[in-house]
């Protein structure tokens, strides 16, 4: 019955996808190296993307839309990664507000789920990648300068 | 045209979704870093399944499944990071013979993708579960025991 709440609450907000494959950890370490690793796949193609949005790689319209489904799907695995006690004071560590003001945080992630998801269709034009990389990149801009260590 | 024969070789191969998304590097660690949180993020997901198969925890067919569409995209990921100049001896590293034997490394790669593929089917039951995940289980551990550094 709680598995059915949480599923039900989880559909509400939007995260129905997300929540039923959240990796489970045995250690907070686990939880750290899954979100780190799931970040740095996101990052490489996304900036696959924005090289093609400045110019510096020419745009194709299939690797666009690949690297976009891709950013994607993966904007929905990091944030199961968060888990309790595992906030830090070292460069790039987040910062205990992830957790006490965690209503904001999760907002932010599903800000740049919404973003990414419209990264899909807008990719499928240089314009369109133009046009959306920006809006993107500025959710991973907002939440790192809120809750990550600089 | 190179890209035109590129792409109807790639088809061919299977690996038509993968090839265009694959990630660029500027720098070899790039790669390493890139290929290494792939298999992070597969891994978390994989095991999630074994501890269903397993019988550690109950089995959930949402989660099952979702876990499996996880794994089946990862596996598709981190094969791109595998760049000339990345072998190395110590544990867990890249040997050699994954550039000398290329074509058989590449092999498995593909192995991988088509058992995972079929575990997105096969997870729909615990029994189809059971079935698939050793069979999926033996394309990670033949490459591991082949071109991994022990």
């Amino acid at each position: 019955m709680q598995r059915l709440l949480l599923t039900a609450a989880a559909a509400v907000l939007g995260l129905a996808t997300a929540l039923p494959a959240a990796a489970q950890f045995q250690k907070p370490e686990d939880a750290v190296k899954y979100r780190k690793a799931g970040f740095t796949v996101m990052a490489a193609h996304f900036s696959r993307l924005g090289a093609m949005a400045q110019g510096r790689v020419p745009f194709d319209a299939a690797t666009a839309q690949a690297n976009a489904e891709i950013v994607a799907q993966m904007s929905k695995l990091p944030f199961a990664g968060f888990v309790d006690g595992t906030s830090g004071t070292e460069k790039g560590a987040p910062k205990a507000n992830v957790w006490s003001d965690r209503a904001k945080f999760d907002a932010g992630a599903k800000k740049l789920q919404d973003e990414a998801a419209k990264l899909v269709a807008s990719a499928k034009t240089l314009d369109g990648l133009k046009a959306q990389f920006g809006p993107t990149a500025g959710t991973c801009k907002a939440c790192h300068d809120d809750f990550r260590n600089p």
